[in-house]
């Protein structure tokens, strides 16, 4: 929907919501004619939920297509993922956790080998060990005139860069050849504004190399590749385009990234489980008014093809649920950002099965949550961005419109 | 969907899809609480895998919108039909099984009446006998400068006119005044490009008038009226744009004219009926990724009013959907291209049964094929042109985006 006219629509109101989204909640049964995860696990609270609810299945994207998280998040926040971007760069910086600044710039680095004649004979410098890389990455960790280069290792060769200075712009090319053969290309600017990110990159990189050169003992890496340059995204911000105070709370460092993209309060969990995020929602209870809850696990155990663990965790969430209802939100949504069938052992293209509750929902009256009853609510099959308004209205946060 | 963006994220794989179209499938009861022809069938093997499919109704162009054949194919096709449209002048002639060549202008004509003032008198030339007109259009096909002109009767005064050669254009007006008491207008060019084949069309049409003029006994047509002047449509082709070897299979000249508009390659029928069309199937299993069969009989009945007739047709395709089960495709689609109620006798804008099946579809579990349990299904009602989408995802054809 677009954005200026639902936000010349919204009014402020004393009403919660909670978004508890279970990622990768969406599965398929093992066998044909069989249950999906969430039809098989027992959840009498889930259930009873639903009775007093409205269903439906969101569509993350597309029809047929398969998104990643952050794309899945986007939707459900309620911004469309074609429109809002968030790149690669920015996402690996996120998902580990790296703090963010507006104006920063994000890229994907490759610990990786040259031989003497300049050519790459391997993108991952075998699969460099994690000790080394990140050892590596505190001495790459620099400033180079006024600009902070913070170097992250996010797994073996893996790294997440990150610039941080004045007059930067992701306007550059990269330096990943992309395939071993062909040397590392070297950093161009793309725009007149880029003039001094090229440069400071490429001091950069010299310098990486120098002190990989003299690292001892002489490491399986002699060169970083860099691709993926990204700006921080400026989207419109969620607390701002809701009127809500919003906050996040995930155990997870990626999603508590998104959320702070989108301009989300993340709150710090109080502990490493979902249930930590349970006490963290009611410790902070009153000081918003939209809370976004995320649970990992459900897409864990879906990429690892582990349909029972899946249900486990489902049923964990279930036992969760009272304590929630107990707050007496005045809408919940139990939602996922696409689906993780244990059965195709990774993300799909399957509509997600959703519930809106509120005092004001018109409920379909089943006491059941699951893919196929979702799939014969009233909400129908929707696109995920519909969610956000349909809550907003269910909590009196949407005027009625005349033209 | 926007075609680059599928595109980017199609990918090969060794699976097989089998589209199924009934032409207006879609019905409704004769009396109201009553089944419609699809419910009112016996059709054990469509529901035998209908409890197999995920279940939806396809909404071909738009909400109360009645479409021919044509617009409901290329939805179907995933082409959205308000922007890849085919032209009257080109479906009259694919129509009649004209083989239309890629820079061919395609008309509709009309045999006419003028009195001696040249006023038009009869548009229809008093619906002139089909072999009076089929002598004539023998007759005025002809060849000026290195252009060629054919003329075939598609039914009274009724025709369709291609033109072949060298530097011709679409952009010139009709004759037609569409509407008797005035006379026939001259063909002018309305862009440079087209003045030479406003002077062949209209050295096509003097001549036309003489033919006439001089046949024997006096034919109550006298000029030839012009209308519907089409450029052969350059669509985006279907087998590049889903990378698929794509076959259509249909014994009516009109969708097999369709599917070459889009690029299938269109299979010599086998025959003259459906059953034939599941004996080319088989025949060419081994050597496409996508097969379109196309049975007629089920929308020629509904035009018809006749009720009992398109349940036949639709027990005796159910009769044959082992031949098509036995080949073990990946995906099979049953679905039309726009509804034929027995009870309008003529197209209508109800939404249409469709069903997808595959391995990794989450199946409504429903062993029912028809409009009521379609419309409760999990793909909801959906634009037709989604039903391409999802069934390339579920042929593993359609990588994870991520932005």
């Amino acid at each position: 929907m677009d954005f200026d006219f639902l936000r010349e629509l919204i009014s402020p109101a004393y009403t919660k919501i909670v978004m508890l989204v279970m990622d990768g909640l969406g599965g398929l049964p093992l066998e044909p004619g069989g249950k999906t995860e969430l039809e098989t696990a027992l959840t009498p609270n889930l259930d009873a939920l639903a009775a007093q609810s409205a269903l439906g299945l969101t569509v993350p994207l597309g029809p047929g297509i398969t998104v990643e998280s952050g794309p899945g998040h986007l939707a459900l926040f309620g911004y469309d993922p074609l429109q809002y971007r968030i790149g690669r760069g920015v996402l690996e910086a996120v998902g580990i956790g790296f703090d963010l600044e507006p104006n920063d710039i994000a890229m994907r680095g490759n610990y990786a080998t040259v031989n003497e004649s300049g050519v790459v004979t391997d993108r991952r410098a075998g699969r460099i060990a994690n000790e080394i890389s990140k050892e590596l990455s505190k001495l790459l960790t620099t400033r180079i005139e006024d600009v902070d280069f913070f170097v992250e290792t996010v797994r073996e060769h893996r790294l997440a860069i990150v610039m941080r200075g004045t007059g930067l712009s992701a306007q550059v090319t990269g330096t990943d050849p992309l395939k071993n053969g062909y040397p590392p290309l070297t950093i161009r600017a793309l725009s007149p504004e880029a003039v001094k990110t090229e440069r400071v990159m490429n001091l950069f990189l010299e310098r990486s190399r120098q002190v990989m050169e003299s690292y001892q003992p002489k490491p399986p890496a002699n060169t970083l590749l860099i691709r993926g340059i990204d700006q921080y995204p400026h989207f419109t911000a969620f607390p701002e385009l809701y009127s809500l105070r919003a906050a996040a709370i995930a155990v997870y460092p990626t999603y508590r990234g998104i959320a702070k993209l989108v301009g989300m309060t993340v709150l710090p969990p109080d502990g490493s489980s979902w249930a930590d995020e349970f006490t963290a929602l009611e410790k902070h209870w009153n000081d918003f008014d939209f809370f976004y809850l995320h649970v990992k696990e459900t897409d864990l155990a879906g990429e690892d093809g582990d349909f029972s663990r899946k249900v486990k965790v489902i049923e964990e969430v279930d036992r969760l649920i009272p304590r929630l209802m107990a707050l007496q939100p005045d809408v919940v949504i139990v939602c996922g950002d696409h689906s993780t069938p244990a059965a195709l052992k990774g993300h799909s293209w399957h509509p997600v099965p959703a519930l809106i509750y509120s005092k004001y929902v018109r409920a379909d009256g089943v006491s059941e949550f699951g893919e196929r009853v979702c799939g014969r609510g009233s909400l129908g099959v929707l696109p995920a961005a519909h969610i956000m308004p349909i809550a907003l209205a269910n909590a009196g946060r949407i005027m009625k419109w005349s033209a």
